[in-house]
């Protein structure tokens, strides 16, 4: 992905740093400020609010002229969305809700120029993770671990979960945290965009 | 997954050792001196044959008892075989062949004990690639890239190519180079006959 545009990472996710490395973009970092609120119990709604939350709190500190990539993932089972576990417990009991069933993780993505020459573009993907039953040994030893603490629904796909992994239906990177297949086609029109506005 | 047999991995892979890493498992690195011969066009069949003559040339090497994982991955697309491009032109021809279209990925894996005290089992796991279609300019910048000069299908799916993925079914680990989440189960019940007989 080729632009002169500089672009901001409104995550502390090292993981969708590194995603958006692959495909050549290497952005500032600059957390967004924003308490989280999920107004919705619809999963796709909830992450693309809340990436647009975010990408929005970021441009509005900017004083010169940044492209701004906002995302949310959740974890929804059950109908009930996951978000990270505080204690180990708490991981424990999502694992539960996700052992021998298929579950389904939504990342949102908003797109911002930060002053606000194109009109900003949000969207969400959807990826279904088919999960392998777990005995109560193995939940319990992953649960203990450090990897589902910073993790929505308690796991890390690319991690020592993919023991327990069948399989999935859709865009792997969206479970890991960014979709980037979206990501890249959708960047592409959005920058065509912003270039012209220079 | 733990056990004190000592597992030796017959592939020189990075990407196959990574994924055993995920799951606990550290192996001794030894690669099969076998020359591929795939005497067949069934893509799922290929792939189980050359796990496991890669198995049983390392495991007749061996003096004492080792678990030995062979593992071969292929591409297939429009009911061809794609192996690893030997030139940047033979790439370009492999990316046009899969772009803006599904192919599929096979890996074939064998697991077997050096002193053949337990049957080995070879299984295969396929998983779906939907690629977005790409540009001319698309396919030229990647084809003459490094990224796709040691990989089957010449492309590498957690890397730059991951732009122009829209998404899989089946085990992402299994595009890399092993089906982790089958494996894992597999061993488990493999692992649990060989102690048995130790």
């Amino acid at each position: 992905m080729k632009t002169d545009i500089p672009i901001i990472l409104a995550s502390q996710s090292p993981r969708r740093r590194e995603l958006l490395s692959r495909i050549g973009i290497d952005p500032i970092i600059m957390p967004s400020t924003i308490t989280e609120k999920i107004n919705t119990d619809d999963p796709a709604e909830a992450v693309k609010l809340l990436s647009r939350q975010k990408a929005e709190n970021v441009a509005a500190k900017l004083e010169s002229c940044y492209l701004v990539i906002g995302a949310d993932t959740v974890v929804a089972a059950d109908g009930k969305i996951l978000g990270k576990p505080k204690t180990h417990e708490e991981a424990a009991e999502m694992i539960c809700r996700i052992e021998g069933k298929t579950h389904h993780v939504y990342t949102g993505v908003t797109l911002m120029m930060s002053d606000e020459s194109v009109p900003p573009v949000t969207f969400a993907d959807e990826t279904a993770v088919h999960v392998y039953s777990m005995t109560a040994d193995e939940i319990a030893a992953y649960a203990s671990s450090d990897e589902p603490m910073d993790k929505a629904g308690a796991y890390a796909i690319q991690g020592a979960f993919s023991a327990y992994i069948k399989g999935i239906e859709g865009d792997y990177a969206n479970v890991v945290g960014l979709p980037v297949g979206a990501l890249y086609q959708a960047l592409k029109a959005f920058i065509s965009k912003a270039e012209k506005e220079v």
